[in-house]
């Protein structure tokens, strides 16, 4: 209007068409900080204007063209180098593992980078049995002591536990060390992460190096820890780093989550062969922001991970599945029962557990023998594990060879185990014909029962100590664990029943036992997948990992019932799953998306007010000078506040972020904006009288950095809507409004105590 | 105030604590007009709102306690029992179709209740081949017949076609006559129901029983058409009709969308035997309001369903599987090559497909002769049909059979066929041995070849003309039929390719032909895939059904490169599978919530706004008497209106619906209410002057049937904010404000509108 007055227009997020020849998307990276939430709509906004400027360029020139092809396959490029990594990584993490683990109890002798299997494999000793055979050495033999008397047993013993307290104390020291990030499962963190919430470093590459190595020495440390949830933390490590490849994503946080929930897929993929079940669990579990196309990714990252490290073929065997199972039988329905019960059990168990693993945590963390110094405490759980473990042969051998041992049928080939003794066999030579299981308990079966049993008691009570310590630890394989020995004895007691039931000459059961009925495999197979559902209450996921996992498509119904009843029992005794239970234990914002909350309650009784005495903190439009706005700034941590007129009509709302730059480049760029400097946010029209026009400080104009369309809601909102909005928009805050004019603001993290408190009512 | 003046409030969806007392839920029902959308928040927020009263009822009394719990667990009665239904019916519907079908050949002479498989086991025949055998007589048999000559297949032929238009004829008068609804896939209808469409009668009873019957006899017909998108259909009707035993769904419409949602998974489950392609299908191309508690409950009823029909067995296998196949073979990574280029043919076929189909039925609705004559149409399709078909091996047995032929490979039994006459093959008896399958196409092959090319044009052409006829049809099997052939004609090609490398000394190919490398029968698999995919654009449920369809995992990523390509070259000719194709064609008001929409447009820009010669028809709060608001009623035909104050500040909004119904129950129950009596929607305060209240008509207050939260937006918005909101939130409308006053209003239409013109730019 006058000589006095100047427009500055600081430009952040701009679109228009000048800025378009100018502006390097690459460049714009909007950051956020540590412990803070993304803004869904904001950074997708972006990607879209991105979006829309590489069109721009591709009609202009060839090799606009070229970069648009390119930035459009920049996401399945991307997941395709995820699958490759984390198929690769995870196969030398098994083989290194498996390596290790072995060297617990002993060496091959002739070529000692080999494990049991493989020495005896390469030993040609066809002989062995349980993978036993001459060629691979125990430490005792190593020291020449042959007799298998009591000194050789303590020798043994000794380097078992000593072995696993080195490999556990390692692993410490490493994450201690170098990153405190890598330890636990970083599933919980992995869905406050996917769900907006960062933080800085954890999928970083040191946590990526140190949870790799430290996750082969805790899982050869034998400890109750499995490496299938940290395998998922390695696969978002990996998707993170390459994605930094691809700007598009990894300088857009919202862009990234695709990535990262493609990753987890990966990461479940490997960790169990289960390609359907990682999507699944990604889906279910893990992920926030799924859209059809991710999920698509997903599936493929899933699969050319699981590709890859089939053809690394860790375990040197050509078997797809896991715990591969090779019995094919009918159960019949009334075993649904025992199905059933296995499920009421699991979801007891899975509920005490959490309890129990939550009590312990927060004891640690107030405790400062235990908290203070976490190598101490792995020291100590390592040692205390390796002597106990050591005294049961169920719980010596490694959590997926019991798995694997406790899901099988007991074949003619298997006579020699306890776990097969059977009364009233018949022997045929040294091996024993076809009408060898017969269900009534032998002696051998006997001592197992009561062995297992123990062995029970002792992988719960080591796993609640185990996870949480300051060591890569999932838990996984240990509640599968828990609920094979579970189902086993449960199958047992079914089978020994049945059989005297058919002795004692009852019709209805004319099927053979161990041939197509009461297959006690089968119950430690539901077993496994009710205890883990238990714990961590998934549901169709659990049921297609179970799948995959076994490659029985037969067995599904029975998996799924005991699933079913876990889920029910276990939500009926505490409403959240393991991880759910460390986010909040662990305070992180994370806004479920899956539960329902009847609340009748209005935004208008949970929105935050100005009173009389703190009024909210809000920008007048034309009433602050740059000093005012920034001792506001100064004075309050709010990440943003909203913009109003006078009468508290809303005309916007302006970050924190974008506020602190546009002023600091203000005062660095035009020497004439002073503490004085009036702010507008307004365009500058006509009818507008703008005081202070021809003798002082030329005035600010922030129009570009403030959001001209914040979501509003009326106060009359019931709190269900809102939740929604926050839920299904990704919204920060949202301002509440009575007749345009500003009443309240309600933020997530309003929305999360207000839902804590009514979960508590 | 004073005598004259009574508030009359009349109480719709009301929940304050006197309304407890009295209020029968099973009686509150919000009915929808046929052909409009439902209004997600508002339902949902009425099932929160009598979960709520459950959960008084329940503490106040045992009886409450136990309706408390039937409540929660009806969800899963629901399923089971749709999942139990599905499968009975789809068991029943196999086996009959399966028996009309060979009915066209001949007839069981013994037995005529059984078709030609039972028929030929149940005489005991070992001898039979391709399931023929003595027991089975053929028409022209029965007639005496016994003479292979030129008047034994002329009377074969009439009796093949003239049965086909039988049966076909006799399906388009059941659908024409009974249940109009019954036609078609039923597919994209049942994604706009699931999106919140109203069609009434669509999954009625009638429905249901004319579309199982016209089902039975359509596939019998021999048409190019499937029952696997009828059956989806097929589920849902089933899962509406059962959702009336339970008032919870039955009576609110977005409630019941769960259990529609969990019956189109069952569909798919007993069409292919898939379960979990039936959950991923729901997922990916049915629903749009799809929490996890649903999808558990999808796999449920899918299972249950996939179980039931397992029992019934309609094939009399045990096979779990529809198109088994059992060989087991690795395919080397360089087939990936030969799969991509089936991928490509497959996608575009399939937009061939889309565009021809689409085309033809714009040119049917236009054509008298076809139009309005749908009966005459289908005759004619079938006489055409049957003809066309009858003259080729391939095209004359059924779909199902050619796919299963197609997907086998050749064993050492199969040396009677063209398919697997290949050269330099080695006989031992009336046996071959193992070298058989050489690769060198024989003169059987060759003969196949051409007439596979030939099949494959005329499956194309049929189904082109045959999908969308008024009978039952859906189109999973002649796409993959289509597919398979493609497939099977590159596999041979890329066989003999290999043959011949092997045969000049190459060694880079030292595998046998036949047992290990190049099994035709996998390319007819991806190409199977690749056509469906083109056709349907599915992506993950696709190669989860191909997986569970043929029961080898070896196989699944094969099948993803073909899906994928299919899919990327589909998109890149047109954007849309046939199932949104037909939706956009029928003017459906289907709101994609998979699609991206990159535009820079404003809410201002889209919105409906009032113009001085035709205002925004709004309600003005205390300026409207009870004669305005009805003539504005009569006069417009909106489905709601928003309420202001004056100078147009928003205070809520309320449904045509709900006005009228307060209206006319003001009329009847308060003499007093005269047309002249003014409207008030705000509660009577002190400080509120109101007009006439002591002499004039009484005045009508409706504060309760107004919503007083409408979502609003602000002119700023940009539309991807507000097509992310009615896509997520499920809205009808939302009103656009500057600073609380009213601009305009966005309805789903208008939405659509702009998308529409949008994605034509």
């Amino acid at each position: 209007m006058s000589f006095g007055f100047e427009e500055l227009s600081i430009a952040q997020d701009d679109t228009t068409d000048e800025a378009k020849q100018t502006l390097n998307w690459n460049e714009i990276k909007t950051k956020y900080d540590d412990f803070h939430t993304i803004d869904w709509p904001r950074d997708l906004a972006r990607d879209r204007m991105r979006h829309k400027f590489i069109k721009g360029v591709r009609q202009d020139s060839p090799l606009g063209m070229f970069y648009g092809i390119w930035d459009a396959g920049s996401g399945w490029i991307c997941v395709l180098l995820v699958g490759l990594a984390a198929g690769t990584v995870a196969g030398i993490i098994d083989i290194s593992a498996r390596w290790m683990s072995d060297l617990k109890s002993g060496i091959c002798a002739d070529r000692f980078w080999l494990d049991r299997e493989h020495c005896c494999w390469s030993a040609n000793d066809s002989a062995y049995k349980d993978n036993d055979c001459s060629a691979w050495t125990t430490w005792p033999e190593m020291l020449h002591y042959y007799d298998k008397n009591f000194f050789y047993y303590s020798l043994e013993f000794l380097f078992y536990v000593s072995w696993g307290v080195l490999m556990a104390g390692t692993a410490a020291c490493l994450v201690r060390t170098f990153a405190p990030y890598a330890c636990g499962s970083g599933i919980p963190e992995i869905k406050c992460i996917l769900s907006g919430f960062v933080i800085r470093g954890y999928l970083g590459k040191w946590t990526f190096i140190i949870k790799s190595v430290g996750l082969i020495l805790s899982s050869a440390s034998g400890l109750n820890l499995g490496k299938e949830g940290p395998m998922v933390h390695l696969g978002c490590c990996i998707g993170n780093i390459l994605s930094y490849l691809f700007p598009k994503y990894g300088h857009n946080e919202a862009k990234k989550r695709e990535i990262l929930s493609a990753s987890a897929a990966a990461g479940v993929s490997v960790a169990f062969g289960a390609p359907i079940g990682g999507v699944m669990f990604s889906l279910e579990e893990a992920s926030y922001y799924f859209p059809l196309k991710t999920m698509w990714r997903s599936f493929f990252c899933a699969l050319v991970a699981g590709v890859i490290l089939r053809m690394v073929n860790p375990f040197g065997s050509d078997q797809t599945s896991l715990f591969h199972v090779d019995y094919n039988m009918k159960w019949s329905f009334f075993e649904l029962v025992p199905f059933a019960v296995l499920g009421i059990f699991g979801g007891m168990i899975g509920s005490f557990f959490i309890w129990a693993n939550v009590k312990w945590c927060l004891f640690r963390k107030s405790n400062k023998f235990l908290g203070q110094n976490p190598i101490r405490e792995v020291l100590i759980v390592a040692a205390i594990t390796g002597a106990i473990q050591y005294m049961n042969p169920y719980t010596r051998k490694s959590s997926s060879a019991l798995i694997k041992q406790l899901f099988d049928r007991c074949g003619p080939e298997d006579y020699m185990e306890d776990l097969c003794d059977y009364r009233n066999k018949t022997f045929t030579a040294d091996k024993i014909d076809d009408n060898y299981h017969t269900g009534q308990m032998g002696f051998g079966v006997q001592t197992a029962f009561w062995q297992l049993i123990m062995a029970l008691f002792m992988k719960l009570f080591l796993t609640i100590v185990t996870f949480g310590t300051k060591i890569p630890s999932g838990l996984f394989v240990p509640s599968l664990a828990m609920g094979s020995i579970a189902g086993r004895l449960l199958g047992i007691q079914v089978e020994s029943f049945v059989s005297t039931l058919q002795s004692s000459g009852s019709s209805s059961w004319n099927c053979q036992i161990g041939k197509d009925c009461v297959m006690p495999g089968l119950y430690a197979m539901v077993g496994a997948a009710a205890v883990l559902g238990g714990v961590t209450r998934m549901t169709v996921s659990l049921v297609v990992i179970m799948f995959e996992l076994t490659g029985s498509l037969e067995f599904i119904v029975p998996t799924m019932a005991g699933v079913m009843f876990a889920k029910w029992v276990g939500d009926a005794i505490c409403k959240e799953g393991i991880y759910d239970a460390h986010i909040e234990m662990n305070g992180y914002p994370f806004l479920d998306n899956k539960g329902e909350y009847p609340y009748s309650t209005t935004a208008f009784e949970v929105m935050r007010a100005g009173t009389d005495q703190a009024p909210l903190k809000v920008i007048t439009n034309g009433k602050m000078t740059v000093g005012d706005l920034e001792s506001q700034l100064r004075e309050s941590s709010f990440s943003g506040f909203p913009v109003v007129e006078k009468d508290d009509m809303v005309i916007g709302f302006c970050t924190r972020r974008d506020l602190e730059s546009a002023l600091r480049a203000a005062r660095k760029n035009h020497t004439n904006v002073t503490t004085q400097s009036m702010v507008y946010f307004t365009p500058h029209s006509v009818d507008e009288e703008v005081p202070g026009s021809s003798a002082g400080p030329i005035s600010l104009r922030l129009r570009k950095v403030m959001d001209m369309a914040p979501l509003t809601v009326t106060e009359q909102t019931p709190m269900e809507t809102v939740i929604d909005m926050f839920r299904k928009l990704g919204l920060r805050q949202v301002l509440v409004t009575r007749d345009g004019r500003l009443l309240g603001i309600i933020t997530k993290k309003d929305v999360l105590s207000f839902m804590r408190e009514g979960s508590e009512l």
